[in-house]
């Protein structure tokens, strides 16, 4: 009997709005935070982010109470999302946590908007389907520029340590290259120092240009198989 | 009887053929006030421009006029993209209006082009069709940018205040990120002050990018399956 | 019996060979003139390649009497092609034109290459057989960049000249943002004057984007329709 | 008998894991001796590093006997590929030879993940698969690159010879240009220069993405018929 009330509740038009409406505004009220707003708006936006947070704990309760063998209701990965989040939000945090913890914590609540909306939870479950493949292309992709990265922190470290000192900065710099954001920049410095200096960058961009192509065709051929296993 | 005129005068080869002229002839009226240009000249082009606008005042009476249920003219989003359009350039404007207003309102019947050339009318449906995907991928995008957003302006708020000082400078930060354009000029001078920067930067460049991937093939697949459709 | 010699020659597989080579050979020429280049070694490279015009010469002429019709040598466009880039650069250029041209002219003898080699050919045909579907996307771009620049060169004008002082810098200025490169130094100095550039700027990457991303996959619709056609 | 212990080894899964893990682990060394490092831990890691040379030696030794016949494992391109590595980090590398070309030669052990894991296996297979087809356009796409930097190389030259010194320069211009990374400071100071300059530039990116984007659809058209074929 109990149960059924819940479930009444989790299903009805007006509470569904109603949690929507609340993420909403939590999003808003992280988003003012970071504003300079007057001391007596900032204590009215404290006040919303506690009811805020009071109602989520609630609303997830219901939801809880509602399943009819509890247990299920931790199969389902969407309400551990949801209940990871609003847990985050309401951790006590210590007399020596930092403020800013909470405040990073609370940010997370706006990611609820994607479990609330079906055809967003839908887009995430069709990304994760291709995520198998994604892991090995990403894979590939890694050892390609730890490769090139070795090689370059060892041939120009020298010429150029703040962009290749060791193989930690030669990764980052070579992220940059792939992504072919003022890769010149990069380059041209070594052209003029090392003739050959094109032959490891052209060969870099190439090679990586390929993998990420192979990337984008591997999920394109796995969104369409599904589209079509669905017909 | 009088319908049957204004048919046959829309139908007419010449008569469509002059409608383009007279937009394209609009289009280099609006590019050539643009530059400096002497005063004779000016008040020629003036004058075409008016002109124009009682040409197209006609254009639109003539295919309104053509209808056989006056009512169904606009029922077609086109006739009522094109009077919108014509109406909007013979605004009286009234004695206070700018004539900047008036400048920028006749820009938009260059776009008149688009409806007058039935292959542009076509793409532009074809573009209509998939724009559910597309909007539910974008408010995806929009989320991940909020809440990185979020993160960035209560991480990196104090250190580049002219790039991180609040919510929306932020957004517009990351979507500079998000386009990879010298996005390494946002990142390195966080990674110098926080060594796990890069672990926020590349997780929004990933995230972001595996988003914009999945529309783009949301897109693909809704066209392909349209041009299936069709045969 | 005449024709058959040519024949023979035309389809023989060391010709052949030797065309590619003495193209080959002509884009070296063409290349190595760029470098500072000692006085002697110029005067052989100006016999090579006086060599090869000739020798390009003799190639159209066989390939022309080889022909059984001569009138359907000029049918089939790559034997045009061919003609007009070997004529191009016999031409006597006249005592008062200018050596700059016909260095200029001599460059497009590399493109032979193109004709020379089949699998080359076949992807220039594959190519233009999607064109028609380009010109028209194409055509839509141009009117989007025509739109905005009216607007951006209106509104922008007196706060940066140099960027958006008419129509065709305007034009210049929102390819350099429709390519992404380097854009924020377009937008941010705009977005300090006016709160609402940022609307400017992203619904043109948007609608520009879309338009490109229309144009990538109207072009592999036809490509997998071509390719589905063969079988 | 002594064949199928080999075999028996060989095919075990603590050996296979544990070849693996020796990849890691001397990818580790390699990017370790990029950072500054305490001489006592140096003498570690020099030790660590010929214990994997000798295991490697082993590996190979033991996948050599067992293999049946032993030309056939020649006949296996990943057998040449991890054995080439191999050997080539154990290269006694003379008196002379610098201690830069061990670190170098080292580096590509890091390259056996590939051969090691199935998965990434497949990956490199099918993308070798396509590789004729990417040659073409690539062809292409070098004779594009060729002809326009020959122009550029005359045309622009005098005005910035950093840029367009000679064919070389050149090319590695348009490079730049094609990736469209700051292509803008490539193209505005011509542009200033001479009026046609944006011709140049634009009819450049065009035909450079429209052939690159070719190569794209080539390399789709090409794994998605090899998936059916394999259907």
């Amino acid at each position: 009997m109990n149960r059924s009330l819940f479930l009444n509740i989790r299903n009805h038009k007006v509470f569904q709005t109603f949690v929507i409406f609340a993420i909403i505004l939590s999003a808003f009220l992280v988003g003012a935070s970071t504003y300079n707003i007057p001391v007596q708006i900032l204590y009215i936006l404290h006040s919303l982010d506690a009811l805020i947070t009071i109602f989520f704990v609630i609303e997830i309760s219901i939801r809880f109470f509602a399943e009819e063998k509890k247990l299920l209701f931790f199969k389902e990965g969407w309400n551990i999302f949801d209940t990871i989040i609003v847990l985050a939000s309401i951790i006590p945090a210590g007399p020596n946590s930092s403020i800013l913890v909470l405040r990073l914590l609370r940010i997370f609540r706006v990611l609820r908007l994607i479990s609330a909306i079906p055809e967003l939870k839908e887009l995430i479950e069709a990304l994760l389907k291709s995520i198998k493949r994604v892991f090995y292309v990403s894979l590939l992709l890694f050892i390609i520029i730890y490769v090139y990265a070795s090689f370059g922190s060892i041939l120009f470290a020298q010429s150029d340590p703040s962009r290749w000192g060791d193989l930690g900065i030669s990764m980052i710099t070579l992220v940059q290259v792939l992504t072919l954001s003022s890769w010149e920049n990069v380059m041209l410095p070594m052209q003029e120092l090392h003739w050959w200096a094109w032959i490891y960058f052209y060969s870099f961009v190439a090679i990586g240009s390929i993998t990420i192509l192979n990337l984008i065709i591997a999920v394109l051929v796995d969104v369409v198989a599904n589209n079509k296993s669905k017909e």
